[in-house]
């Protein structure tokens, strides 16, 4: 399904999401089991690889990137985690296997998600120390800390968080379903796809259209995900269907219903190709990156 | 009992310490009340108070180092609020007030606990941004918020936590309490006093004392922790007491005994103030807090 550029940006984060990880001392290595378990444990990478593409959309190496784009991906797998827990969604599974406080019981999932999102801004400050002697790179990789911090924090991912628990089993309004979906999964697509423009000295052209176009794709791959937990397989989405109806969630199919809901999967997805279409070949890998998202549900 | 120094830079961090919370949506607001609601709950503040000392100590603008110091405390109070949960240490009272998740869920306290770890790097790095018509300035900010970034995670503050967990109930060696101590209470305060000199451009044997005094006092502040859980005032101390032997938690007390644990008390009390004892009354302040800090238990 996903094109070769993809598959290769995706390989170079899979080969290096380890590298970037602190020195544990052995007497906890217990934390490093547990972190290791959930970020090796597949995933799409799909933040990881936005960051490299538009890092590389500007005409930058993106092995420079890496540090930034491994600090994206440990951050999604902290969310998982904490998500997964009993007192959150309490999933028992995660990609088709047990999650993580279901392997190393909840203690130690709860410190195993602290651990990454620590870890996500250790390696990303590690690898500042490294441009001291050049400002210039330095700003920029601050910016794209900047960037990162936001979109996960209490303007980003976390506010969604707790916008999309508190919406449970209310009636909600469309502009608030927006409001939850922007955050709990826009808001990091967008700062991935900032953090490797700024990372690259990218123009501000490039900046902004990136920008939009990652709005777009991130409420795209949203909605993509409630419909498949509406009628998705689950030995291929590797989670157990149903359960935003279970838990009552505030979704895309519950608030426009299936087939509306579909019509703006391909409204975004149309919007995010025809931000980048004037870059013609250049943008060729998010303009694919759109359509293969969408196809997951056709 | 603390001097006034200590007040005047507690007052300080007290008056400052919503300021740089990030501007959170009005529909994620439970998110900033049940930030708001830990981070006011009174403590001492000795981390960003130690922060803001050794910057002064330095003979720096403390002002500047107010969101550094801030970052500190969103990360004690984030460790708190996920160590309160009932999946770690389970308690109703922290500072004779019910607990985060008593009040607002134990959903809501986990994602506090994530919004506020992540503010503290989102804090420090929109500092940085202030700073870049001034390289100086703005490496000795990177280098501030790594050491933050080393203390509080995987390095620090969070193996520090999983150690303490997993020694529950086992045989524990000396070192192996040291480590746990060391990481888990004292690293964020090293971080502390190192990010305070590093803002304030320190020389290197200043780093370095303030170092070795910070080491010595964030391991006397543990033992002073350790027994006043089993000899302290619940009014005074403000949680229950007894929980430490309940949990079987490797601690001061079970490993040396009580009276041995008050020697290395004063062993360590006497070696932070034999560090910082040649730079006379320059050090009056950190001399001051570490005789302060054992008389907690005297």
């Amino acid at each position: 399904m996903l094109n070769e550029d993809y598959l290769r940006l995706k390989a170079l984060v899979d080969d290096h999401l380890l590298d970037f990880l602190p020195d544990i001392d052995q007497k906890s290595i217990t934390l490093y089991d547990s972190m290791r378990y959930s970020l090796v444990n597949g995933g799409k990478r799909i933040r990881p690889v936005l960051l490299l593409a538009a890092c590389e959309f500007c005409d930058f190496d993106i092995r420079l990137a890496l540090p930034y784009a491994c600090a994206v991906e440990y951050i999604h797998t902290y969310s998982l985690i904490h998500d997964d827990l009993p007192a959150m969604d309490d999933d028992d599974l995660r990609r088709g296997e047990p999650t993580n406080h279901k392997v190393f019981g909840e203690d130690i999932a709860i410190l195993a998600g602290d651990g990454l999102l620590s870890s996500a801004f250790e390696v990303m400050m590690k690898d500042m120390l490294l441009y001291f002697d050049n400002p210039d790179m330095l700003k920029r990789r601050v910016r794209a800390a900047y960037e990162i911090s936001k979109g996960s924090g209490c303007r980003g991912m976390v506010s969604g968080q707790i916008a999309d628990i508190e919406a449970c089993g209310k009636d909600c309004s469309k502009e608030f379903l927006d409001y939850i979906h922007l955050n709990k999964t826009a808001a990091l697509m967008i700062s991935a796809v900032r953090a490797g423009a700024y990372i690259a000295g990218a123009d501000n052209d490039r900046l902004i259209d990136l920008t939009n176009y990652a709005e777009c794709i991130g409420l795209a791959f949203q909605i993509v995900d409630d419909l498949l937990d509406v009628e998705g397989d689950e030995s291929v989405t590797g989670k157990r269907s149903g359960k935003d109806k279970e838990l009552e969630k505030c979704t895309f199919p519950s608030i426009y219903g299936y087939t509306e809901s579909l019509n703006r999967l391909d409204e975004l997805t149309n919007r995010a190709i025809e931000i980048l279409s004037p870059y013609y070949e250049e943008a060729d890998f998010f303009i694919s990156l759109a359509k293969d998202l969408a196809k997951r549900v056709k």
